[in-house]
Protein backbone atom coordinates (compact mmCIF):
# COMPACT_ATOMS: atom_id res chain seq x y z
CA UNK A 1 0.00 0.00 0.00
CA UNK A 2 1.53 3.73 -1.17
CA UNK A 3 2.33 5.47 2.11
CA UNK A 4 0.54 8.12 0.93
CA UNK A 5 -3.24 8.05 -0.57
CA UNK A 6 -3.11 8.07 -4.16
CA UNK A 7 -5.01 7.83 -7.24
CA UNK A 8 -5.33 3.75 -7.85
CA UNK A 9 -2.68 3.69 -10.70
CA UNK A 10 0.46 1.96 -10.59
CA UNK A 11 4.24 3.14 -10.41
CA UNK A 12 4.84 6.92 -11.15
CA UNK A 13 1.42 7.51 -12.82
CA UNK A 14 -0.26 7.76 -9.35
CA UNK A 15 2.07 10.14 -8.34
CA UNK A 16 1.73 12.63 -11.23
CA UNK A 17 -1.99 11.98 -11.25
CA UNK A 18 -2.03 12.77 -7.57
CA UNK A 19 0.22 15.59 -7.53
CA UNK A 20 -0.06 17.57 -11.07
CA UNK A 21 2.07 20.61 -10.16
CA UNK A 22 5.24 18.79 -9.77
CA UNK A 23 4.01 16.14 -12.32
CA UNK A 24 4.36 18.84 -14.75
CA UNK A 25 8.61 19.63 -14.39
CA UNK A 26 8.79 15.58 -14.09
CA UNK A 27 7.06 14.74 -17.30
CA UNK A 28 8.54 17.75 -19.20
CA UNK A 29 12.37 16.36 -17.93
CA UNK A 30 11.34 13.05 -19.02
CA UNK A 31 10.10 14.15 -22.89
CA UNK A 32 13.08 16.12 -22.74
CA UNK A 33 15.82 14.00 -21.87
CA UNK A 34 14.17 10.38 -23.27
CA UNK A 35 13.11 12.37 -26.36
CA UNK A 36 14.50 15.56 -27.08
CA UNK A 37 17.60 16.27 -29.60
CA UNK A 38 20.57 13.60 -28.49
CA UNK A 39 23.21 12.45 -30.34
CA UNK A 40 21.62 9.17 -28.34
CA UNK A 41 18.75 7.59 -29.93
CA UNK A 42 15.52 7.26 -27.89
CA UNK A 43 16.07 3.37 -27.52
CA UNK A 44 19.74 3.98 -26.07
CA UNK A 45 18.60 6.73 -23.96
CA UNK A 46 15.32 4.33 -22.59
CA UNK A 47 18.40 1.34 -21.89
CA UNK A 48 20.31 3.97 -19.92
CA UNK A 49 16.72 4.80 -17.87
CA UNK A 50 16.11 0.63 -17.57
CA UNK A 51 19.34 0.02 -16.72
CA UNK A 52 19.82 2.47 -13.94
CA UNK A 53 16.36 1.72 -12.37
CA UNK A 54 17.72 -2.24 -12.17
CA UNK A 55 20.61 -1.48 -10.80
CA UNK A 56 18.54 0.43 -8.18
CA UNK A 57 16.35 -2.73 -7.97
CA UNK A 58 13.35 -0.10 -8.87
CA UNK A 59 11.24 -2.81 -10.57
CA UNK A 60 8.37 -0.55 -11.79
CA UNK A 61 10.31 1.51 -13.69
CA UNK A 62 13.40 -0.88 -14.80
CA UNK A 63 10.31 -3.17 -16.09
CA UNK A 64 8.56 0.11 -17.76
CA UNK A 65 11.58 1.32 -20.04
CA UNK A 66 12.99 -1.80 -20.31
CA UNK A 67 9.66 -2.25 -22.36
CA UNK A 68 10.01 0.75 -23.78
CA UNK A 69 13.19 -0.14 -25.52
CA UNK A 70 12.24 -3.14 -26.68
CA UNK A 71 8.78 -1.20 -28.37
CA UNK A 72 11.58 1.37 -29.92
CA UNK A 73 13.82 -1.38 -31.06
CA UNK A 74 11.21 -2.79 -32.86
CA UNK A 75 11.12 -0.06 -35.19
CA UNK A 76 14.43 1.40 -35.06
CA UNK A 77 15.97 -2.59 -35.64
CA UNK A 78 18.58 -1.31 -33.94
CA UNK A 79 19.84 -2.88 -30.48
CA UNK A 80 22.95 -4.51 -30.53
CA UNK A 81 25.44 -3.29 -27.54
CA UNK A 82 27.94 -1.94 -28.89
CA UNK A 83 31.22 -0.53 -27.49
CA UNK A 84 29.90 2.68 -27.08
CA UNK A 85 26.80 1.65 -25.12
CA UNK A 86 29.26 -0.22 -23.24
CA UNK A 87 31.15 2.57 -21.97
CA UNK A 88 28.42 4.83 -21.30
CA UNK A 89 26.36 2.08 -19.14
CA UNK A 90 29.65 1.77 -16.75
CA UNK A 91 29.69 5.99 -16.61
CA UNK A 92 25.61 5.54 -15.94
CA UNK A 93 26.27 2.74 -13.27
CA UNK A 94 28.91 5.21 -11.25
CA UNK A 95 26.89 8.11 -11.57
CA UNK A 96 24.20 6.13 -9.58
CA UNK A 97 26.06 5.34 -7.05
CA UNK A 98 27.88 8.25 -6.81
CA UNK A 99 28.30 11.04 -9.39
CA UNK A 100 31.96 11.71 -7.84
CA UNK A 101 33.16 7.70 -8.97
CA UNK A 102 33.07 8.98 -12.35
CA UNK A 103 37.04 9.26 -13.34
CA UNK A 104 38.90 11.45 -16.41
CA UNK A 105 39.75 7.72 -17.54
CA UNK A 106 36.07 6.59 -17.72
CA UNK A 107 35.50 10.03 -20.25
CA UNK A 108 38.61 9.04 -22.27
CA UNK A 109 37.27 5.65 -23.06
CA UNK A 110 33.54 7.53 -23.83
CA UNK A 111 35.52 9.56 -26.17
CA UNK A 112 37.68 6.95 -27.99
CA UNK A 113 34.09 4.99 -28.21
CA UNK A 114 32.66 7.66 -30.40
CA UNK A 115 31.32 10.36 -27.55
CA UNK A 116 31.05 13.61 -27.63
CA UNK A 117 29.96 16.51 -24.57
CA UNK A 118 26.13 15.88 -25.53
CA UNK A 119 26.28 12.44 -24.99
CA UNK A 120 28.24 12.42 -22.11
CA UNK A 121 26.07 15.40 -20.79
CA UNK A 122 22.75 13.10 -21.68
CA UNK A 123 24.02 10.07 -20.13
CA UNK A 124 25.20 11.58 -16.80
CA UNK A 125 21.99 13.41 -16.56
CA UNK A 126 19.79 10.20 -17.47
CA UNK A 127 21.48 8.28 -14.87
CA UNK A 128 21.11 10.96 -12.82
CA UNK A 129 17.23 11.54 -13.22
CA UNK A 130 16.32 7.82 -12.78
CA UNK A 131 18.32 8.12 -9.60
CA UNK A 132 15.50 10.53 -8.85
CA UNK A 133 12.73 8.94 -9.95
CA UNK A 134 13.72 5.50 -8.82
CA UNK A 135 13.48 6.60 -5.14
CA UNK A 136 10.63 8.64 -5.65
CA UNK A 137 8.46 5.42 -6.89
CA UNK A 138 10.01 3.58 -4.24
CA UNK A 139 10.22 5.44 -1.20
CA UNK A 140 6.31 6.22 -1.71
CA UNK A 141 5.59 2.88 -1.86
CA UNK A 142 3.30 2.90 -4.79
CA UNK A 143 2.24 0.07 -6.06
CA UNK A 144 4.06 -2.24 -8.59
CA UNK A 145 2.05 -4.63 -11.18
CA UNK A 146 3.21 -8.24 -11.42
CA UNK A 147 1.25 -8.88 -15.12
CA UNK A 148 4.10 -8.08 -17.61
CA UNK A 149 1.00 -7.02 -19.80
CA UNK A 150 -0.16 -4.06 -17.32
CA UNK A 151 3.85 -2.69 -18.72
CA UNK A 152 3.59 -3.72 -22.07
CA UNK A 153 0.65 -1.23 -22.63
CA UNK A 154 2.19 1.37 -21.41
CA UNK A 155 5.46 1.23 -22.51
CA UNK A 156 3.74 0.76 -25.76
CA UNK A 157 1.87 4.16 -25.41
CA UNK A 158 5.11 5.71 -23.80
CA UNK A 159 6.92 4.66 -27.02
CA UNK A 160 4.66 6.01 -29.46
CA UNK A 161 3.63 9.08 -27.24
CA UNK A 162 6.14 9.86 -25.16
CA UNK A 163 5.67 11.71 -21.45
CA UNK A 164 4.03 14.60 -21.83
CA UNK A 165 0.13 12.25 -22.80
CA UNK A 166 -1.40 11.50 -19.90
CA UNK A 167 -1.00 7.15 -19.20
CA UNK A 168 -4.01 5.35 -20.53
CA UNK B 1 38.00 20.84 -14.73
CA UNK B 2 34.53 19.53 -15.55
CA UNK B 3 34.43 16.29 -17.92
CA UNK B 4 32.86 18.67 -20.78
CA UNK B 5 33.30 21.49 -21.95
CA UNK B 6 30.96 23.99 -20.01
CA UNK B 7 30.45 27.82 -19.65
CA UNK B 8 32.63 29.22 -16.86
CA UNK B 9 30.14 29.22 -13.73
CA UNK B 10 30.01 27.57 -10.54
CA UNK B 11 28.30 24.03 -10.44
CA UNK B 12 24.65 23.55 -11.90
CA UNK B 13 25.00 26.91 -13.09
CA UNK B 14 27.86 26.14 -15.83
CA UNK B 15 25.28 22.91 -16.84
CA UNK B 16 22.14 24.97 -16.85
CA UNK B 17 23.65 27.77 -19.24
CA UNK B 18 25.69 25.33 -21.17
CA UNK B 19 22.21 22.89 -22.05
CA UNK B 20 19.60 24.94 -21.93
CA UNK B 21 16.70 22.27 -23.55
CA UNK B 22 17.12 20.44 -19.67
CA UNK B 23 17.69 23.65 -18.12
CA UNK B 24 14.35 24.54 -18.40
CA UNK B 25 12.70 21.45 -16.93
CA UNK B 26 15.14 21.27 -14.03
CA UNK B 27 14.63 24.71 -12.54
CA UNK B 28 11.01 24.64 -13.11
CA UNK B 29 11.18 21.63 -11.05
CA UNK B 30 13.80 23.26 -8.28
CA UNK B 31 11.07 26.56 -8.33
CA UNK B 32 7.80 24.24 -8.26
CA UNK B 33 9.40 21.87 -5.33
CA UNK B 34 11.15 24.60 -3.29
CA UNK B 35 8.98 27.92 -3.58
CA UNK B 36 5.49 26.35 -5.06
CA UNK B 37 2.27 25.85 -2.88
CA UNK B 38 3.22 23.17 0.78
CA UNK B 39 2.97 22.73 3.83
CA UNK B 40 6.82 23.19 4.31
CA UNK B 41 7.77 26.77 3.99
CA UNK B 42 10.76 27.83 1.54
CA UNK B 43 13.33 27.25 4.43
CA UNK B 44 12.19 24.17 5.72
CA UNK B 45 12.79 22.44 1.67
CA UNK B 46 15.89 24.61 1.26
CA UNK B 47 16.95 22.74 4.82
CA UNK B 48 15.93 19.54 3.47
CA UNK B 49 17.93 20.23 -0.14
CA UNK B 50 20.65 21.40 1.93
CA UNK B 51 20.88 18.51 4.29
CA UNK B 52 20.58 15.52 1.73
CA UNK B 53 23.21 17.63 -0.28
CA UNK B 54 25.57 17.32 2.70
CA UNK B 55 24.99 14.21 3.14
CA UNK B 56 25.19 13.26 -0.93
CA UNK B 57 29.21 14.81 -0.42
CA UNK B 58 27.94 17.00 -3.27
CA UNK B 59 29.69 20.57 -1.50
CA UNK B 60 28.07 23.15 -4.18
CA UNK B 61 24.66 21.74 -3.42
CA UNK B 62 25.02 21.84 0.27
CA UNK B 63 26.99 25.14 0.18
CA UNK B 64 24.44 26.89 -1.85
CA UNK B 65 20.75 25.57 -0.25
CA UNK B 66 22.56 26.32 3.32
CA UNK B 67 23.01 29.67 2.51
CA UNK B 68 19.66 30.02 0.68
CA UNK B 69 18.22 28.57 3.95
CA UNK B 70 20.08 31.00 6.12
CA UNK B 71 18.90 34.10 3.80
CA UNK B 72 15.37 32.77 4.08
CA UNK B 73 15.80 32.23 7.79
CA UNK B 74 16.50 36.03 8.39
CA UNK B 75 13.36 36.72 6.49
CA UNK B 76 11.17 34.21 8.43
CA UNK B 77 12.38 34.75 12.02
CA UNK B 78 12.57 30.47 12.03
CA UNK B 79 15.12 28.04 12.13
CA UNK B 80 14.38 25.40 14.72
CA UNK B 81 14.35 21.75 13.98
CA UNK B 82 11.42 20.91 15.87
CA UNK B 83 10.54 17.38 15.88
CA UNK B 84 8.34 17.47 12.72
CA UNK B 85 11.30 18.44 10.76
CA UNK B 86 13.96 15.35 12.76
CA UNK B 87 11.34 13.03 11.52
CA UNK B 88 11.60 14.61 8.06
CA UNK B 89 14.94 14.74 7.71
CA UNK B 90 15.02 11.02 8.89
CA UNK B 91 12.57 10.67 6.22
CA UNK B 92 15.25 12.17 3.06
CA UNK B 93 18.02 10.75 4.53
CA UNK B 94 16.48 6.60 3.78
CA UNK B 95 15.22 8.44 0.46
CA UNK B 96 18.91 9.20 -0.42
CA UNK B 97 20.15 5.84 0.32
CA UNK B 98 17.44 3.62 -1.25
CA UNK B 99 13.73 4.81 -1.40
CA UNK B 100 12.69 1.24 -0.73
CA UNK B 101 14.20 1.46 3.08
CA UNK B 102 11.00 3.95 4.10
CA UNK B 103 8.80 2.40 6.51
CA UNK B 104 4.96 2.50 7.21
CA UNK B 105 6.71 2.84 10.53
CA UNK B 106 8.59 6.10 9.75
CA UNK B 107 5.82 7.72 7.76
CA UNK B 108 3.38 7.19 10.88
CA UNK B 109 5.92 9.06 12.99
CA UNK B 110 5.88 11.59 10.54
CA UNK B 111 2.13 11.88 10.96
CA UNK B 112 2.55 11.85 14.68
CA UNK B 113 4.60 15.08 14.60
CA UNK B 114 2.51 16.72 12.26
CA UNK B 115 3.14 16.14 8.48
CA UNK B 116 0.31 15.45 6.13
CA UNK B 117 0.26 13.82 3.06
CA UNK B 118 1.66 16.65 0.82
CA UNK B 119 4.15 17.29 3.71
CA UNK B 120 5.31 13.24 3.35
CA UNK B 121 5.09 13.74 -0.39
CA UNK B 122 7.48 17.13 -0.65
CA UNK B 123 10.05 15.51 1.70
CA UNK B 124 10.52 12.46 -0.80
CA UNK B 125 10.60 13.89 -3.62
CA UNK B 126 12.46 16.89 -2.40
CA UNK B 127 15.41 14.21 -1.16
CA UNK B 128 15.10 12.37 -4.31
CA UNK B 129 15.48 15.23 -6.77
CA UNK B 130 19.29 16.46 -4.87
CA UNK B 131 19.78 12.90 -4.95
CA UNK B 132 19.75 13.94 -9.37
CA UNK B 133 21.25 16.97 -8.77
CA UNK B 134 23.61 15.92 -6.24
CA UNK B 135 24.77 13.39 -8.92
CA UNK B 136 24.56 15.44 -12.18
CA UNK B 137 26.57 18.24 -10.62
CA UNK B 138 29.38 15.89 -8.97
CA UNK B 139 29.16 13.06 -12.59
CA UNK B 140 30.56 16.28 -14.59
CA UNK B 141 33.16 17.12 -12.10
CA UNK B 142 31.65 20.85 -12.23
CA UNK B 143 33.81 23.14 -10.77
CA UNK B 144 32.95 24.19 -6.86
CA UNK B 145 33.83 27.38 -5.71
CA UNK B 146 35.89 27.87 -2.60
CA UNK B 147 35.38 31.30 -1.34
CA UNK B 148 32.12 31.41 0.74
CA UNK B 149 31.43 34.98 -0.10
CA UNK B 150 30.30 33.13 -4.08
CA UNK B 151 28.09 31.04 -2.02
CA UNK B 152 26.16 33.81 -0.36
CA UNK B 153 25.91 36.15 -3.73
CA UNK B 154 24.57 33.55 -5.38
CA UNK B 155 22.14 32.20 -2.67
CA UNK B 156 21.18 35.75 -1.75
CA UNK B 157 19.91 35.61 -5.56
CA UNK B 158 18.25 32.77 -4.90
CA UNK B 159 16.38 33.45 -1.73
CA UNK B 160 14.97 36.54 -3.13
CA UNK B 161 13.84 35.60 -6.75
CA UNK B 162 14.18 31.62 -6.74
CA UNK B 163 15.03 29.12 -9.47
CA UNK B 164 13.48 30.16 -12.93
CA UNK B 165 15.68 33.77 -13.26
CA UNK B 166 19.14 33.12 -14.43
CA UNK B 167 21.76 33.27 -11.93
CA UNK B 168 23.95 36.66 -11.91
Amino acid sequence: MPHIDLPPLPGIAGLLAGYPQTAGPLNSLAETLLRGPSPLTPEQRETIAAYVSRRNECTFCFQTHDAVARWLRRDDGSGATDSLMTVLLAIADKVRVDGRSVTADDIEQARAAGADDRTIHDTVLIAAAFSMFNRYVDGLNTFTPTDPGDYERHARALAENGYLRPPI
